[in-house]
């Protein structure tokens, strides 16, 4: 029987972020992470499926919290409520308990093109995921893409505004900024075109 | 001395996309494919890097004229115009002669999941090749990764229009067109965030 070991993931987080920044993403052993959370390889095996998991596992629970919010946003909710609703469900994953994670996990990423690559690629899932959403409520497929490409930039530059170190305003707060921001922009972009038709 | 041997490079891209439908991309060798266009290995190398490169060299072409149309935009040209004028640019690449290779390409990196990664990937770096160029003429760093992502996005619903079996329309119509409404939604997008902000 597996003894139940508290906070294991969050042990095991910490353990890899800092084992990466140390020796590096390559060099670093999932063997080496359990060990240094003080803990058993099979935990490491029961929260994540390899050491990549440990920086991208969060972001299939954003994709969960992404398209619940979406699709359980009242009848009467347009397009943008839809998104704003989507970042709102995403601040439980971004907790000030959890803001030293974020800069840590970054540099691991920027020092490596393979993980950026990834990086690239669930950003893109997050976007699919959002578009998938907004098409099952009933948006058009042109626009739940251009709706959910606007959603997805309001998450990365909410996320990074977010891990910046210093900051201590919630993820939510954020967020919603972005959103609004990006949706004048949109406004100023479209006019530009209406302008010139 | 290599002989200079006439249209090679569309000769090889024929060959390896016949050769990835019949016996699929994974069992497709750069001898194959330069022994069914009637060339050799060398040939081949002169044109493409490894068989990957047949499927995606296209994409190097793009951000080149996406980037160098944006850049050499006249100084009085809005952030719209940019987008318009580098898919114009981007027509020289999807012309009549070459409407039959589309679908084929389609097909393979449809098959293949780590092809499809790469499209993924390509598609991200087209957007920050359009922001990069549009950064360069003076547009704020948020501006210029909106209106890139909108610029892929035309893109990407332009080329699908323009591969698709039976199109006959030319793509910088198609492209046109693509932007044009993509700039109506999100002037709708970014209003139904002013109705309630």
């Amino acid at each position: 029987m597996a003894r139940w070991e508290p906070n294991a993931r969050e042990r095991l987080e910490r353990a890899a972020l800092a084992l990466f920044a140390e020796h590096g993403y390559d060099a670093t052993t999932v063997a080496g992470i359990a060990d240094r959370a003080g803990l058993t390889k099979s935990t490491f095996f029961r929260h994540f499926s390899d050491k990549r998991e440990v920086l991208f596992g969060g972001q299939d629970l954003l994709a969960e919290l992404f398209s619940a919010a979406i699709r359980t946003a009242p009848p009467t909710a347009t397009t943008g409520d839809c998104l704003a609703a989507a970042l709102r469900a995403a601040a439980v994953a971004f907790t000030p308990e959890r803001h030293d994670l974020a800069p840590q996990r970054q540099a691991v990423i920027a020092a490596n093109s393979e993980l950026q690559e990834r990086e690239l690629l669930k950003r893109a899932r997050l976007g699919s995921v959002m578009a998938d959403a907004l098409c099952a409520r009933g948006a058009g497929d042109t626009t739940a893409r251009l709706a959910a490409q606007i959603g997805v930039l309001a998450f990365s530059i909410a996320y990074a505004r977010w891990a910046a170190p210093g900051n201590r305003r919630p993820f939510s707060e954020i967020a919603r900024e972005a959103l609004r921001d990006l949706q004048a922009r949109a406004t100023a972009l479209g006019a530009d075109a209406g302008a010139r038709a």
